[in-house]
């Protein structure tokens, strides 16, 4: 319902700077601020919501499953990526592309030597932790961001590719750094990458 | 804890093609598909956790009073806003810098001829509903964006102004337009301004 009364529009030519963001941004960018306070909303109703730190991170975890496979298709349309053919470009391809994207940072990579399949994101700067001094008191084991580890997990998963993702790093619990790994449980087929060496 | 094995740095020149938002984003510019599809799960959790639409539109509307109140400095900082001299021109700053600065859309202005301190956002798109086909089974009375008014009248408070903040129309609802409310609810000192015409 609306309010009573006519309403005639009004335009008003008031000379605000706008900021630069707001005059180069795209239809689909915006500030991350709100969504990093939003974000941060939600890993408190969730806290409030579930006792045990294992259940909040599950949860993320989840939610963030959802949203992957969600976006996966936006990603890829909006990134014009061609076809990757090792888990190293793939990675990168996170990194890169798909972190800048939606989070306008890029993570730097990591390969474990031992292991071909086996990779780490280390994120210099998170914007989600930027409003979070610490974590909350009783919640040492608390994944802040691992909405982020189901994002990713859930968006491989659409193109075929099973993968474990976990924070085993975190600056919110004292560490040195912030590092996602994420584990290729299914191998992709790297004939072709190897030939082309 | 990190994985063991040694790990080296592995910078790989791919040329994907960086989407423009990449290219021009600002460090503190994301693409707001992530947002949509997070604040969709915060709102999937409240219904969740509250039977009643009521409820879910209250705690919705008190989440963002929280991220107004914080996110009110944020936008000071970067928008280089002068002072207001009418409730007219804070409701043009909000349609055209802070929703252009936070959801990238800039909603019309109208104005309730009969009273002088209510306006309305009239929203033509609606991002924070891009992925949502229609209201979950039995929630006809959400609210669904309520966390929008919550950050305003966080905002506004901030800068010592009450004002009343609601959705008066819904697209969701089957309304023509989304229409959102704002009743300022103590006066502004509008003698300059009006000095000035």
């Amino acid at each position: 319902m609306s309010r009573p009364g006519n309403k005639r529009p009004e335009y008003h030519k008031i000379d605000w700077h706008l900021p630069a963001i707001s005059s180069s941004a795209s239809a689909h960018s915006m500030n991350r601020d709100l969504f990093v306070l939003t974000y941060g909303a939600l890993v408190a109703q969730l806290c409030k919501d579930y006792e045990k730190d294992e259940d909040v991170n599950n949860y993320l975890d989840k939610m963030g499953y959802g949203i992957g496979i969600r976006l996966i298709e936006d990603f890829l349309a909006r990134s014009y990526v061609k076809k990757c053919h090792s888990y190293s470009e793939i990675t990168d391809l996170i990194a890169q592309v798909a972190f800048k994207m939606y989070l306008g940072i890029t993570p730097s990579v990591t390969r474990n030597e031992s292991s071909r399949n086996e990779f780490s994101l280390i994120l210099d700067k998170n914007p989600l932790v930027e409003f979070v001094e610490e974590l909350p008191a009783g919640r040492s084991s608390l994944c802040y961001c691992n909405l982020l580890c189901g994002v990713i997990r859930g968006a491989l998963e659409m193109v075929h590719l099973t993968a474990d993702v976990t924070f085993l790093q975190d600056r919110l619990k004292g560490d040195k750094v912030t590092e996602i790994g994420i584990t290729f449980l299914k191998k992709l087929e790297e004939k072709k990458y190897r030939r082309k060496k």
